[in-house]
């Protein structure tokens, strides 16, 4: 039997909340009916909502404030004012115990700081990267940081690698995932100071990870690797410029596909392999990235996503708990930290 | 009538190459009839290649060189030892105004590094930058730079900014394009230092451009502005990411549509509907980056394209030479300083 499970949820993060909040985790319960939540928000907003979900009854303990942090507050403001706010009370839960991790669909910033505030980071990691997912043509891969670290040095990516390697390892249940480091050219020669000492060291050092070396914007989504590093600036970009590819392609194919009457018969032939192309690409069922580097599962939604989404990123947070992830990470970094010892005393030498 | 253009190609330079560079040529004169060329390659690999082509015979001059540019020479190693490259003659060929410009599918580092040598720069413009086309919702949009330069401070963001603006406003016959710099968010105390001393001083500064402010990668393809700035390493990243995703969704497409009878019963019928989508997603299609700052015209297509990519490429060397592309710029340039002049000024006080 799956052991229970509980999720404490910001019901009033996000662009659409705390709706998308309510309907996200109804789609998610029919999917996950071991996960009970933990809801954080404006009871006057959320009371009407779930009146019309009754099947949620049983399954969600209500928690009322009416203070949200806003898209717009610094994380700095947040963290001396926004004790009393529903983002900060979810995660609080998690780090009394009260529930196995938290999702969000609001503020990044605000919701990284509170979480290394309360939660605390792991042992040796200096700083927390946001991982995600992304289609490619062998199924799933890994990418991070999507927008934690603006500026990284050669010891936060490899901190990335390290910890992305783990975290495909453990989610794709694969033996050996492979890890890359996104740069403009796979000579090695190429690309900036802190990416050629992260790949130089990735390549001399005896960590236990496979390193392929330097991938460049493509590979991603053709899938030459399991895992994608670079910094957060960099990967926030890429993956959100391939989104708006997403969204233009499925414009173009829309009106195409309108344009003339056999076009709109033809349609309705394809309709159902369009379908599975949607299903694979649509951004919404690889929402859900996660806070890597935090002593606790957090993860964050996209904010302007619908219930589908939303419920993608419950399932991302079921999934790490239901493997055990952080006690599991914690685990081997402990192992990596005497391997890194070693190899950093074979350098110097 | 239309002038008549000369283009010099390097018949030598990409992964195809000298195939792809002539059956491009041979789509490209279609279009182009007015256009003639300069081909400099090995006549050995060219003369059979030609033979199958006679409709070139009179619109091509032959120039014979045995050496060539390879893919993972150093741009110091060819500006000793490159003298007499196919890449290298055909530049020299503008330089001394025997051609009108120059394309080539080789080595980009040399390729810039052999064109800054032989034309040499526009005046006051620090770097050039690589200048791309893009699909959008709304056309096309510009986007540089695409990789000349790793790390870039505000002034060459500037710079980039202000012949980005230049070179849609030529091209696309616009009369106010506006710019954005490329961010992971839109608030101004987003993304690193550079950037935000870039957007500070675009929006101080009384240049004669539309700064529009930050954009995110989704905004390249919803097409919020005409012109994306950014450092080459992000601009690279970006592109080639939704470059792998394009590719992606069009295998996932043609997989899925041949996956029942249904579908492949439909697939005939919205066929020429998915030919429109192609041609406005295919990235051969938008082959042809444009070197801006120097002083020439210099056009690198992808090293990987085929014969269409090719032809797109001498298409966007053609386009920028009938709208005397080079002397305008430098006009405008001329102009641009004397406003940046007191513009510094102001800035100053």
């Amino acid at each position: 039997m799956t052991k229970r499970i509980k999720i404490s949820l910001d019901a009033m993060g996000g662009d659409y909340a705390p709706n998308v909040v309510i309907h996200g985790m109804k789609i998610a319960r029919i999917k996950l009916p071991y996960v009970d939540f933990l809801l954080f928000g404006d009871l006057i907003k959320l009371k009407p909502l779930l009146e019309q979900c009754p099947e949620l009854t049983n399954c969600c303990q209500l928690y009322h404030t009416d203070k949200v942090v806003n898209n717009n507050d610094k994380p700095s403001h947040v963290l001396r004012h926004g004790k009393q706010s529903s983002m900060w009370l979810a995660i609080d839960a998690v780090a009394r115990g009260e529930a196995n991790g938290i999702v969000s669909a609001g503020n990044t910033g605000a919701l990284m700081a509170i979480s290394k505030h309360l939660l605390g980071m792991l042992h040796d990691v200096d700083r927390p990267a946001i991982a995600g997912f992304f289609p490619t043509e062998r199924g799933k891969s890994v990418m991070l940081d999507l927008g934690a670290n603006i500026d990284c040095n050669a010891n936060n990516l490899i901190d990335f690698a390290v910890m992305g390697e783990m975290f495909a390892r453990i989610i794709f249940n694969i033996e050996n995932p492979t890890v890359g480091l996104l740069n403009v050219g796979s000579e090695e020669t190429k690309g900036n100071d802190s990416i050629r000492a992260t790949a130089s060291i990735l390549r001399q050092c005896n960590l236990p990870l496979t390193f392929y070396g330097f991938v460049e914007g493509n590979d991603i989504a053709s899938g030459t690797v399991d895992v994608v590093v670079s910094d957060g600036f960099t990967g926030n970009i890429a993956l959100k410029s391939a989104e708006g590819l997403s969204r233009l392609y499925t414009r173009f194919l829309r009106d195409a596909l309108l344009s003339s009457w056999i076009s709109r018969l033809g349609y309705l032939l394809v309709r159902s392999a369009l379908r599975k192309v949607e299903l694979k690409t649509d951004p919404r069922h690889y929402n859900g990235a996660v806070f890597l580097g935090l002593n606790g599962i957090a993860v964050k939604s996209h904010g302007g996503t619908d219930a589908i989404g939303f419920a993608n990123a419950i399932c991302v947070a079921t999934e790490l708990i239901v493997h055990d992830f952080n006690d599991r990470i914690n685990q081997e970094l402990d192992h990596i930290k005497t391997v890194r010892e070693l190899s950093s005393k074979v350098i110097t030498i």
